[in-house]
């Protein structure tokens, strides 16, 4: 297959410019399921948090490609034995383009509600999409089901899976910088061509050291780092974590998100009790199916512009929770937020009653929102560092640093309430008392 | 009006914080029109081309505001007998962060095809919207209507209306800057710091110089720049040139712009054919009302999301040509663009017909684009240098590059056509026989 | 004492301005002794790691200063009770400018040579140089004291004290971020701005909360930060690190520190020999008197022109040890090294046989570098956390991370040795066979 | 000749690392020749004007290397017949790494105290200096003449010699963007990326459009851009322009030059005359041979460290003049200037004659500086714009801005003059009246 004479290129924010000299490449953006990306955030309600957040999947994906590119490029120059194989490298570039594909409109909320995966639908996609599945046939018959396999972490290809899905994958170094860069913080700053330098093709059944050892194959082999490369990863590491703690998690985003999924959850309860006056066409499928009886074309039909034209008409559905609800969102009118202490769970029912009493539905106007250490910010393994005597070990070895992450056991619970509902009136006096308590016991 | 015990912040990609002390300003961005903004991008379908492109008018209006906010602190530190005046702080933020309330969804298509003018909905929006006057109405009685003036350009407050709109404006400043940054180009990158510096609140009737005149109240006074920052001011109207033929005049932009203006003439047409299909309440009132009968509220009901959504609907609709003009957005199957030679004005009616054998129609697929100089990028008139003798002259005599910009005649034409639709056979050989030769002549 | 009528401002890579206001300042700034700072690089020897690190110490200084000057500003804004006193002001400002002043060239290796303490030559300087004591007589008699006092950290002044040296103070804020950008790392990059904004001036007698207590005058005030502002502080305290393992204690610099310490003690001995050709006459004073004996103006004298102007000569020296050592400075023949096993320190007597069998001098051509935790990039303790119901805790309590910093125990132990100069012939063979041991037990 | 198995590279604040893959390149970066730009400022004394400004021409040295580098690589993977041609790479590379390694300190001033050219030095150390040249001469025993003939503008590799000394270059193209990053201006920042990918090899003979044309070998080749980069290469002009006006003519770095000439051209005199106390031994060649006498070791011994080390000496020289120019550089002390009009040459007699009854020596403590337009910024002719169609045509009939730079015929002319030496009494009067009057009719 041949190159373009002349690489195409696409400005990027992040990477300055993103370079295909593969028409497979090209043509994979192009297909209609790949520019459906450009109408889906990366960071969902995030921009409610942080105004600059409106980038889309599209171009997180283009970023994650040109990653591999660079980290494949890396490994040719760099590496004496590196296979010279055409379909590796295409395996490698096309599972990083595409490895999102399923990702539907505010991919929490909306899977939460309707209980898809957009891992699964990625794959569906790949296999399915008559526009994408072709395009990939091209390189043989094989070719599509080895993509999905790689972006499905079930593939003999374990180095292309670790690049694009483990603790250190061009999808997190892409996402890091790139989320950093919209929302204006510093945190996900990396030292991003030395990172890409650390990583090495590693042949386990190889005892060589020094520039790469010789692998029978790619299949035999994974990806470590140097040594020398530690304290890159590390930084890599803290980055993460602190973009999770100041960005991801961010309490006001935590509450747009849960309203995002009330507001759809109310939605499917109003539309089952046959009230719900508008749904909008894309919707109806997911209202109306089981996730697993979505076809393909359904489940891409409806993107982030559907969802949040619907609000604009949910806030005059006679169902008042939901109008509600739907101009919260649009106004952003968010809920008020309060640490609600591990030590007091006894005070749950307590609140709901008191809700009640003021006139608030539980179900809708409070939330209790949990977050627990999860790996994508906590490390505890994963990471193998090959030191000058051709020696593995984790990372968490040789970094205390690292070792500290996975020791933290933060778990934060914050209390959602839509305080301007409460009654002004005595009816709210008991939530009233109960909130301001709760600011004091933490 | 007392100010916050402590400061406000939002984080922003180009200006690290947006600060905002005053219960005014905070108030006005949580009101519903503002926060309407969210749902507008800065640079309408220009996230075709650059895929960065997709930040919002909310953000722009922010770094409108604090440039306003930079330069107002500006003069209260450096110029000794500028007036402490709280009402001519608030008038100057207020205007900078309201001055673009009135944009609709992919303004100037939109504009375009429903002859709607986004400055006198900014009026309006300012004089009638229920919440946002209220807001402004807690100063005085009459600070609503001096915002809409000085928005207007109509102000007594000359120097406030030429830190909003005139050729060095905080508007353009925050623009090029944040628009350079989205698409990550470079064209934009200013000297900002000391752009702000060079700037000079002027009293005409004074023959003072150095720091600062003596103005008696501000309405006398007007903005100048001191010499010393002649090339700084070059580099700003060099890099507006520079965003103007590279990104805002990109043609792919152009041709996303003519595209979504085609959906939206087509749908009118058929719409008053009463062969529309779907169409979303919120645009309604723009298929069937006259402008000046559209309400505040219908005008702010639509947004740029329920456009969006409108087209997937129309993807289906019954009519061949609405049904693909939207499809073309959507997968982003842009029409192709060929130079159109200004000497060939006779050219353009047997393209017309040839179009019409090659089975298109010449309204929808075909369009000619022109662009012509225009004092958004070119300069002819209307910076004031004061020189160290007090001496006032304007920026094109000081500046041959300036003089340049202001000589530059280019107008650019260009073809569009949407290729993929020329029938293949022998119809379509004429325009394929034509479009060659437009190519050549070029 | 007046302010200028205009700002002065000094254009920098990473402040963007340096604002000078007051004629203080700017007299300060235009001492010799403060002039003399452009002629000390902030880095040392850095410069043959990293070649950008050419950055002087001049920069540095006005770094501090604007960096106070920024925190001051923000106490002014957001804490209601900061007193409006322009010698506290002055107080702040003047120390940080001036806080390095008694920097000698190449410091660490040139105190270790001729033991001297920059600290003690800053108050020295600050209290016994004719054009300094003079400017800063300008604001009262005792003037001068005050803020030797504060950079001595013997002030009541505690807060001033704190924010020129602790754990988080301008000092080091400003070098991270600068060295960060010399160098071209990332690692030293910090979210600044939100940073300054999580300092709080606090009154420990006081039991206020919020936006700051209120102080009975600044002498009972130290300096805390906010709770939300802890992961800010964190990635501060993790980009220290960072720095430290990577750029400052990067071996290749120890390993050019060393060489510069070895010149000075090599031409100290043979100059006490009576053999030393070449005396540049400002080094004469360090050569011949005690520390204690230099007086102001020769300590003023000697900077890193004369020292690498001298090593120049003494390439020519009769001294075949010295001429070479300086010439491997000025020809960057640095040293090579090894890891050196903490478990082997029976080794030592016998690679320094060894290498006098090979034709070395071991006080010469053989080093030993050991480096231990120091509060310099561990950190322990010495930040407080103000929480939200005026608790005080410090840091470590709040962060895991921080914990994990002050457990790291990692010494390095590292062999420098002058491999080029080992004989070729058997004589070199036994240190050949020692060296060959160490690389292969570490 | 083998490549290294891995790369090296240094961190370089601009191109984030340079990369060094051939033991060619490596070997040439450790010679002494090429160390010694360590010790010589990419600026010269522009660091007293922008503090930033310390950097020297060894980081530049390399990042026009990267550049090369860069370029060559993308005439290899975008031009189907780009010789692949080892020699032809080695050729390039070297001659952008050592280029400039004739420059001496503090270029422009000692080459015209001394009259050397930097230009004919570093063809002389490329063909005369041991290491320099024999590294050069492992590639065959023409390959160091090739090199200086490249470098010298007489090659027949016309397109190796304009990328290396053209209108468009890798050496302009590295300074202006590090010399902006450097100062901490905006001007200098070019749209790199794209920039290199805007250039085309071209050869003359062939009718070839689109990728490139067939060169028969690269002889007949030189360098063009393609049109779609008309405005990206716009922009280099401009920033050339706007670094020119505002950092390389800055009147005080013209100030600090005028001055550090005096000094030279004082000690020189003083010299002759047998009154120079104190010669430092490298600088005594240049004081006593003519320039031609000079010998490559000579040459190479001269460095800043060893001019600002004298001048430290010369504070204390019996000449008062002399003592006071010395003093003047090291404690900045410079001197005030004026715009000088044009149209008053016949003042400057008056001037001098005043300046002598004032107690000046006009010689030394007056001086008039002219600027005059030139090649280096100002473009008249000399980049070769490559259209659709295959035809060729100079970029200034592609730009109106880029003639209005052509037609800019500015000429500074500004008075220098040691206004703290004027004498207080009626001496002076005469001349101090002189210089008011010309502030006044400027």
């Amino acid at each position: 297959m041949t190159r373009f004479p002349e690489e195409k290129v696409f400005k990027d924010p992040v990477h300055s410019y993103i370079y295909v000299s593969d028409p497979l490449i090209w043509d994979l953006i192009n297909t209609r399921a790949f520019q459906r990306l450009r109408r889906i955030r990366q960071l969902g309600t995030s921009y409610l948090t942080f105004h600059g957040a409106e980038h889309s999947r599209f171009a997180h994906a283009l970023g994650a490609y040109e990653l591999m590119r660079r980290v494949l490029s890396h490994f040719h120059r760099n590496t004496a034995d590196w296979p010279e194989d055409q379909r590796l490298w295409f395996l490698g570039t096309a599972a990083a383009l595409l490895h999102d594909l399923g990702h539907g409109p505010f991919s929490h909320a909306l899977e939460h509600a309707f209980h898809t995966r957009h891992e699964e639908w990625t794959i569906r996609i790949l296999l399915e999409d008559p526009q994408v599945s072709q395009v990939l046939a091209r390189v043989d018959g094989r070719f599509g089901r080895d993509v999905a396999d790689i972006v499905a972490g079930r593939s003999e290809h374990r180095l292309l899976s670790a690049l694009i899905s483990s603790q250190l994958d061009v999808d997190r170094i892409d996402y890091l910088i790139r989320d950093a860069v919209a929302t204006g913080v510093n945190y996900g700053k990396l030292e991003l061509d030395r990172l890409i330098r650390t990583l090495r093709p590693y042949s386990p059944g190889s005892d060589r050291t020094g520039s790469g050892p010789a692998p029978s194959g790619d299949r035999d082999m994974t990806v470590v780092i140097k040594k020398s490369g530690v304290h890159t990863v590390e930084q890599y590491i803290l980055a993460r974590y602190l973009m999770y703690v100041q960005v991801y998690l961010h309490p006001v985003t935590r509450g747009s998100d849960i309203l995002l999924n009330l507001i759809l959850q109310r939605a499917l309860e109003v539309h089952r009790q046959g009230r719900l006056a508008y749904v909008p066409r894309p919707l109806r499928p997911f209202l109306d199916k089981e996730p697993g009886d979505l076809e393909v074309a359904e489940y891409l039909a409806l993107d982030e512009a559907v969802l949040v034209a619907a609000f604009g008409e949910w806030q005059a559905e006679p169902d008042p929770i939901l109008a509600d609800l739907a101009n919260r969102f649009l106004d952003r009118r968010l809920c008020e937020y309060l640490d609600y202490p591990a030590s007091r769970p006894d005070l749950w029912d307590e609140l709901q009653e008191a809700a009640r009493e003021a006139g608030l539905d539980p179900a809708y106007h409070l939330a209790l929102d949990r977050i627990a250490p999860s790996p994508y910010y906590h490390y505890t393994k994963g990471i193998s560092v090959l030191d000058e005597r051709g020696r593995l070990a984790d990372l968490s070895q040789w970094s205390p640093l690292v070792r500290a992450l996975s020791l933290q056991e933060a778990v934060y619970q914050r209390l959602y309430v839509a305080q301007d509902l409460i009654r002004p009136d005595a009816g709210g006096d008991r939530l009233r008392r109960l909130l301001q308590e709760l600011r004091h016991s933490s």
